[in-house]
């Protein structure tokens, strides 16, 4: 199977679950607001790293259910980042954001219902202990001293001037959640230290390089292949990773993250060739 | 023991409890803002009813925790609740609300750190099959199956024509939390299944009650009491119990209400003697 044959079976069992989970909600605008985001299309990248990390230590029924989850956590914090408080985007991934259509205040509820959804997911899983053992990682990682940690940080100060103290607020808006998505895998699949332990340097470098070509798309990518406005950062005067280490630096940044990641995964043998994949592709967007 | 000073004791270790919590904020404002509102004092109502429910079973060490996620849930929704885009207030029991101290994206993170928070609080329980079966219960009754389901269906159609639409939305966005506090005790506490489904019946009804007499109070109450403006459901035209039942009607279904409750807590005996006098005193603030 090619990478792509491989991603496309990942992101359609990211999907279908999705598309066929039967949400806790009450009928109504709610429901539909939730579902308008969370089914919208997107890369599914949580949820698929999830997925990859579950089956490169032997695979578990729980990692689908793991993957809702951190979808769901992913597209409720999109929503409340698109609010006119926060950042005020009408477009995401070229469809007019959850408050456009469904106004504000149901908007902070479809963001709300799925974060909390997402621990209902997990709730289900049908083994209390790794249930237990899953919203562990997923509150740590989503909260106050990871994803919403980050946020804020970024909100109160949108530019730090270093690349150390920026390197630490994307970390924790973004890398968190990725590291969750490959931790959480492993998890469910009730991998050994050693494995774990792997997971989580690959998840960090991998969250790294993540930002890094984020930011580089955002200075030279077109709007399709980002889905937002490029050069969105830059008309905000917000620093970024190019406008403090320049595009150079930036991307030998990413290429060393990248490498990082990849060596990581030694552990995991043949079994890693896929989460190296992944790595190196989200690479080759911009090199 | 009298029951004020059995309801101070459960109070100071509910406040205790909250005050002391090592929050896995990162620093800066988005910690201050989450503990703003959550040590901000308040009745402790849901916190209160989870460590009695416990103690009625045989009590459980897990069941503080539990109190405390309860009441990370109910200060996150009265953050978002007060909103501009929800109910727009400025004043909470007396106080500035959230996103008059700290702006409206700042709130909006606080309330979505504190969800988050309280499920890291029961992730840290130390009983991973508990903190599973827990998460469960707290996730259902505040996600858009109940709590955020309910105010959803407030802001759609605030103004119901009758009392059995009235009622059930109530009992999503108030009664589930209020019923989950009690399951959760019980469930800390490992109770057997009669005492469960005592407590569940016991918690839907004091749910009841408790919003009829929230609304009888709007209407007759004074600001001190109630910590919020009297009167202002019918300034906006909102339906409520009062303006369905009429005032006597509202009284005699709230005495209804309180007397199923009551009467409900028979498995538990003697133990259930707190519980019960909760109930009363709760229908003492308008009878």
């Amino acid at each position: 199977m090619t990478y792509e044959e491989a991603w496309a079976r990942y992101l359609e069992t990211v999907n279908e679950g999705l598309a066929a989970y039967s949400f806790s909600a009450v009928g109504g605008t709610c429901r539909e607001a939730m579902r308008y985001s969370l089914l919208s299309p997107g890369k599914r990248l949580r949820g698929i790293l999830c997925l990859a990390a579950a089956e490169s230590a032997g695979g578990s029924e729980a990692a689908l259910p793991c993957a809702m989850a951190l979808e769901m956590v992913h597209a409720y914090s999109l929503i409340h980042d698109d609010l006119p408080a926060m950042d005020n985007d009408t477009l995401r991934r070229g469809k007019p954001t959850n408050h456009v259509v469904y106004g504000e205040a149901m908007a902070i509820l479809a963001g709300d219902g799925l974060l909390t959804e997402a621990f209902s997911c997990l709730a289900s899983i049908g083994d209390d202990a790794l249930a237990g053992k899953l919203t562990r990682v997923l509150s740590r990682a989503a909260g106050a001293g990871g994803m919403v940690g980050g946020q804020a940080l970024d909100i109160e100060n949108a530019s730090p001037g270093d690349w150390e103290a920026l390197r630490r607020m994307e970390a924790l808006k973004t890398g968190c959640l990725i590291c969750a998505a490959v931790e959480m895998g492993l998890t469910a699949a009730q991998a050994d230290k050693e494995l774990m332990e792997a997971g989580r340097q690959y998840g960090e470098n991998l969250g790294l390089a993540f930002q890094l070509i984020d930011d580089i798309l955002d200075v030279r990518g077109s709007r399709e292949a980002m889905g937002k406005t490029p050069g969105k950062d830059a008309q905000e005067g917000k620093t970024t990773a190019v406008s403090i280490l320049g595009l150079e630096g930036a991307l030998q940044a990413a290429q060393r993250a990248t490498e990082e990641a990849v060596s990581s995964l030694g552990p995991f043998g043949g079994r890693g060739v896929f989460l190296q994949e992944i790595a190196r592709h989200m690479l080759s967007r911009v090199s």
